[in-house]
């Protein structure tokens, strides 16, 4: 521990080094529930890539495992730390170092923030899509460590679209630069999308050229009431089926509606069992509104909304934005699932999510990136009533266990983590699980980099 | 070889199993020039996976490595047989096993060709977009294989973007499932986009689940003449700058132009040293084909001719679709690289190219999908001619070095293969290859799987 220390302070100034317990104990967490959790020997705070590969070398040199941290508002467990690790934050390393509207690209350190990105492209008529909700927060590190998503990815597609090359230090303390500052290019096997989403368990991403878009239209919104989640799910089939293309298109579940209604005061009736909303960026998103709501009547809604200018789709989604701390105020605790389906097994997802909250006597509201499919059960417990927090756990499995059975996946945008361990495992098979070992071994032979995650 | 063609009896109709060397000889090549090629043993064309399973499980037991191939079309040799290989064809498992509008994929066999699939889903309103120009002929196992792009990657991306999940043979004939039918998925490293672009090298993919887009609508073109390649790259940074999307965006240059002119008898004036070609599948191509006018004439363009409707713009585009037929015309073989630098180097690296064509008394014209700053130098000669060949291949290496030099890469679409082994290893560096062959070996430690290709 002092050998570490001393090793670290060779080529790192004191203020990036934090060995205090009690301000160290404050990294040992993402925000994700029912993860274990160790004390990091020490955290450090690098400026600089050569700051990083110093950290590598040393951590190589006395085998000392390493847990790469960016805002930890990760919901998985990926950022914890383990016992005697070193925690590599990022949040110091934030520059933006380039935003180039010919190539379309952005060059940044991992610790930005993605809504400082976002604004910071915005103001040049460019667009960085993925919009994770944690976005006032989250850094662009993480977002490529979990491969995170967001409520635009519908139209504009998840992180990993948006990844063309990475600097990343390597265990031993190596520089690696995979992939590339053009538009295309196949040189190799695809590095770049093997980092992304590995939940920093290959190397430490220290730069990364992203793929712009140009700054979409103002979207506009429309909400739509069902009487059952059956008839809403429909109707998103539906919509998907005929080619719209809605730059956002969520659902709300009965649950979910009630505790906004009860937060909120939204007025929204008892009897809607769902609530639709869909947005277009398009030329003439009116036009697209009128078809989808046809489309929503055809399916059974009770009743459409659409809006007629920004400030009232605006408006209109405030319900969604709410959704989750709505969910918070009902118990002490939520674990917020991510299971993805097929579109056209959504109906049997949410319903079936209903069905596991009444069989545990628990509260799990369901919000949906619905267009893709992505559920979010929000299982609310609280963790101070032993058993309703083992019902928790166990509903929050027999809905991974729902997803799988339906051809989907345990995880959409959030990754696996601590949490979702053994889940992998299933879904992916044994085959699978040997070959992303190897992987890992090939990387990191000494197991050092975020060991104890994935699998 | 006795016990070989035993075995692979054992589990295969006599049919699948070709042993005549003149007829095992037609299996030897893809198209690119200056690769070596070795006489297989075999050429194998299974119909069923459990078929490639058996194939494989016989190479491993025997020892005998394994070229798979498509419709051979490839420009880099990574389909070549090598001595005493077993070719695995699979123009035989063709089969379209779904398209879903719903969920917006296709899920389909390897050796279905890229038209055909593409025609299939377009009779369903849907839109497979990867469009190489072989596309009458290769299939989406190559093409998977290349990570292949095509004219419409500039808005629509390329094949990595389309692969969802797979099925792939492993070297010991076990098979494994990677990816999803769902929108969207991050469990565990992305074992999908490892083998986009991996030419076979890593296992054989015998299923691909394929995301689709909503069926575009029609595109309009114009036709801008430029009195210098610098001016005509101008407009393409400004077009791009400015955020438009066009469906298509392509170059071509002097050389080009004049053997297109020679050989169709076109018309186009001595003095156009450059020709772009603009589309639009928006709502308003017209709005966006004016735009582009004033940004083309603002860049110096002589004419701009913008097409009024779909018939015209068949016209205009006609001149690219003869541009490769027209330089073959030239000389009795070509040489096509594919060298892919920024958006803002293009005009460097086409007069670089004239530059190196000039030095070494050789034609070569340069198409380039220019949009995404990706080029196709085409190398001109004559085989028979020894040091003309020999200056050939010096010029096709000097036109990588030079898209290295402006920061790009040596292959945006065609792949590695043979013919850009040792570029590959000075683009990606030695701890990159390092750890590519580590993958490799994770994937194949008897290395059987397509050797000698890629590194």
């Amino acid at each position: 521990m002092d050998q570490l220390i001393a090793s670290l302070h060779e080529a790192l100034p004191d203020e990036a080094i934090l060995t205090d317990p009690d301000v160290t104990a404050t990294y040992a967490n993402d925000m994700a529930g029912f993860c274990e959790a160790g004390a990091p020997a020490v955290v450090v705070m690098p400026r600089t890539v050569e700051q990083v590969q110093h950290v590598m070398r040393t951590a190589t040199a006395l085998r000392v495992p390493v847990v790469p941290q960016g805002a930890r508002t990760g919901l998985s467990g990926a950022a914890n730390a383990t016992d005697g690790c070193i925690v590599l934050s990022f949040v110091r390393m934030d520059r933006i170092l380039e935003i180039n509207p010919v190539e379309r690209i952005a060059v940044v350190e991992p610790g930005v923030v993605n809504a400082v990105l976002s604004r910071a492209v915005a103001e040049q008529g460019l667009y960085y899509p993925p919009d994770p909700s944690s976005w006032e927060q989250c850094t662009i590190g993480g977002n490529i460590g979990t491969g995170s998503g967001g409520l635009c990815c519908v139209k504009y597609g998840v992180t990993a679209e948006y990844v063309l090359g990475l600097d990343v230090v390597l265990a031993d303390g190596r520089l690696l630069s995979t992939g590339r500052r053009t538009a295309k290019g196949v040189a190799g096997y695809d590095m770049t999308r093997l980092f992304v989403g590995s939940e920093g368990s290959l190397g430490i991403v220290v730069k990364a050229t992203l793929a712009l878009k140009p700054a979409p239209r103002e979207q506009l919104a429309l909400a739509a009431e069902f009487p059952s989640a059956a008839a809403a799910c429909e109707a998103i089939c539906e919509i998907m089926a005929r080619g719209h293309a809605p730059s956002l298109l969520e659902l709300m579940d009965r649950t979910t509606l009630r505790a906004v209604n009860t937060m909120a005061n939204m007025g929204l009736p008892e009897s809607t069992e769902a609530l639709l909303l869909a947005a277009f960026d398009t030329p003439d998103p009116a036009e697209d509104l009128a078809a989808v709501t046809a489309v929503c009547k055809a399916a059974g809604a009770t009743e459409v909304v659409p809006a007629e200018d920004t400030a009232e789709s605006e408006l209109l989604l405030q319900a969604r934005r709410l959704a989750l701390v709505a969910l918070e105020k009902v118990r002490s605790a939520t674990m917020i699932d991510d299971v993805c389906v097929p579109r056209s097994r959504l109906a049997e997802m949410i319903d079936g999510t209903a069905a596991i909250a009444e069989r545990h006597d628990l509260t799990i509201g369901v919000c949906a990136h619905a267009g893709d499919g992505n559920t979010h059960p929000v299982v609310c417990f609280d963790p101070g009533d032993a058993d309703e927090a083992r019902r928790a756990r166990i509903s929050f499995d027999e809905i991974m266990a729902l997803g799988l059975e339906l051809g989907g996946t345990i995880t959409g945008e959030h990754g696996v983590g601590i949490l979702k361990k053994e889940w992998l495992a299933r879904e992916i098979g044994p085959v699978g699980l040997e070959l992303q070992r190897g992987i890992k071994k090939t990387f990191d032979p000494l197991d050092l980099l975020n060991p104890g995650k994935l699998f």
